[in-house]
């Protein structure tokens, strides 16, 4: 009876895979670093930009000579020189004096503020006419404006976008700790599945699973291993399992939704090192006989052998295992990914389970419509026509057509390049 | 005054970007090819699944003799074998008779449906209990229910996800025809830049817009190539960009903000074979400065020193024109990545030019504020705060506090890793 025990809603699985965590740290170059999870927090090692800084053309001047100074009573200014980018200027300014800069020159010495070349108008060549007040500091960036010496930046744990780098480089970090990248091995199991390479015979099918969850790896920064094919049989089964925590991260192994085949696969799991079966079954459609344990610290997953079921479980519950094993402190489900849209039609659900459905995004002038889809999800074409999933609450019955419902968009392809 | 007259608007600026394409096509291994972009139809060339398969485990029988089966007058069936997976079923099913069959098997002759197991029960060994009736064809797939041989299945300019790899996996395509991924020469001017491994002295600053660019076209799947700082020159500036166009795909130059500087690069570009300028300055802010030319059918980019407009650029701009380099037929700005959120507070704005203002999201109850961040764009701080921009029309002269937006979100650095 301990299976049955063991059959988990949504909730107590985030939870469970909220346990586990990144297996190590490494040092990489900053162009490197773009979608990696830092591993310390970043502390300023200086004030930024660490002088006074012009953020527009003009000229730099002691601010209090302009009060007062307006379009019909112009203030007159001697023009001294000029401020060189990337140069500690040489002179000091003085009262009535003005020194021409550029966007993101050095204040020169004496001066407080920076007029905007649009307020200037040189009468000669050492004569300049300013017909606008300015305030002490106004076009002007302090030493430590930006950030302070010794402030907190970046807290470990945050996934590094383009901006983070540009700040980083701004700091003069040229390389950064983050964490390994999880390696995630996976093997496709099924008596019934041939090599991608093979023309199945009839009642063969190719190893799609293989691509999906590999491609899905990559999608969120794991690197996936892939140790190939297994056929429904104990000894081969249990000695591929060992290799893949021996290499390995984690390991997903997907087929055996049947009964028989699925106690095969948890056989096979029971013989790792220090196993624990933390979930055998999840209340939810599809993916309901999902298994999830570990050896050790390594999580060890079997999937649906079903390609859709096993992404709709992949997309729930992998999105975030694969956030933990990655270090990442944030959770995968924000409004980045949530989009709210206007249900097609009438949906029905059994209560006692979360049921995924899988819907197309259509607009329909100013609304978003989401259409689901509802062909057998042994049908490879429902999975590509599908941009997102809706989620048939527990303890709900079914949605009513022209109900909102939130999408949980599958994650564009962008970027996941190796 | 032929410049002035090449401010554009950024509908126009659009179009232009939308005559680039991609350079070229390579084949590439299906593991390979997540976010790259087909460069050819894809074509079904089989029947998918290709025989009758079950979506359930339980018994392949002749559906007419289920007909008028219930709980209280079962059908009585002889068990006569058993489908193994992956292998042709040797029996043939006639009138009376069950085969056992899992989900996935193939449907053994003379059967034409497949009765859930949770509907039978077996008296001994050999007699089979049905108590429902199915129709013909229930709980089976038909050969070409999947795909039928030379159905479109994509078309080319199709970003690949994982779920599109699972479906070409399907069908045995080990190899894939994809558009070369584009190679962006990064360089950045200014006397003022240095190295970031460098200390800078007062008055100089590191080499940020390298990293942020860099990482920009990494995040949308092109290729960095590096040709290091410049300094406003315009011999040196001329033969780094002749560098760069022999080595790359397109050229994006950051820096000289300042109009004398904007004319340098303006002149290095001009030598550049078969230049042609189309954008001189777009009416956004911040980013008027940006210029837009092509040499031959490669891009030329000149963008704003300053981080944070060029990135706002980039966003805007560059993103659709990386889109189009990588041979992708979309969008960029599709419902994926914008989001309605209410404004916290006024803001004013200048008409005569889209103004894109950063703005923070917060969840606020049920609601998701827009913050506008007001900083000076000189500052890094303001970049990473930001979660994406809005854009206050060159027809508005501002937005209200409590409007809904459209918040054009940053993109995740997800998977933009190499």
């Amino acid at each position: 009876m301990e299976s049955f025990f063991k059959v988990k809603k949504s909730e107590e699985v985030f939870k469970i895979l909220d346990g586990f965590g990144p297996s190590g740290e490494e040092q990489i170059s900053l162009e490197q670093a773009l979608g990696r999870v830092l591993a310390q927090d970043l502390i300023a090692p200086e004030d930024l930009p660490g002088f006074f800084r012009s953020t527009m053309d003009g000229y730099a001047v002691r601010a209090k000579g302009t009060f007062g100074a307006s379009e019909s009573i112009p203030a007159l200014f001697d023009v001294t020189g000029e401020v060189l980018m990337g140069r500690i200027p040489q002179m000091v300014v003085g009262d009535g004096q003005a020194v021409k800069i550029s966007t993101g020159g050095m204040l020169p010495e004496g001066a407080d503020g920076v007029v905007m070349i649009e307020y200037c108008h040189l009468l000669d060549e050492d004569t300049l006419e300013i017909n606008r007040a300015i305030s002490p500091l106004e076009n002007v960036i302090q030493p430590a404006d930006d950030f302070a010496e010794k402030d907190l930046i970046f807290k470990k744990g945050r996934l590094l976008s383009a901006q983070d780098l540009g700040l980083m480089a701004g700091f003069g970090q040229s390389e950064v700790t983050v964490y390994r990248r999880p390696k995630v091995a996976v093997i496709s199991t099924g008596d019934e599945i041939v090599p991608i390479e093979k023309r199945p015979l009839p009642g063969q099918v190719r190893d799609i699973n293989r691509y999906t969850l590999g491609a899905f790896c990559r999608r969120l920064g794991a690197i996936p291993l892939y140790l190939g094919l297994c056929p429904d049989d104990f000894e081969t089964l249990r000695d591929k399992t060992a290799e893949a925590l021996s290499r390995a991260d984690a390991l997903w192994l997907s087929g055996g939704s049947s009964v028989g085949t699925r106690d095969l696969t948890l056989r096979a799991f029971e013989t790792l090192p220090d196993f624990k079966l933390l979930v055998h079954g999840i209340s939810i459609s599809p993916g309901k006989p999902t298994i999830i344990g570990k050896s050790g610290p390594k999580p060890v997953i079997g999937l649906p052998g079903h390609v859709t079921s096993a992404l709709v479980v992949a997309e729930i519950f992998l999105t975030r295992l694969l956030y933990r094993l990655s270090g990442r402190l944030d959770f995968p489900v924000g409004h980045q990914r949530m989009i709210e849209a206007e249900l097609s039609r009438n949906v029905e659900s059994a209560s006692g389970r979360d049921d995924y459905i899988r819907v197309r995004l259509a607009e329909k002038g100013d609304k978003l419509i989401a259409e689901p889809i509802f062909g057998k999800s042994a049908l490879l074409s429902t999975l590509v026509e599908a941009d997102g999933l809706i989620r048939v609450d527990m303890n709900a019955e079914g949605l009513y057509q022209g109900e909102k419902v939130k999408v949980l968009l599958f994650e564009s392809a962008n970027g996941g390049i190796q």
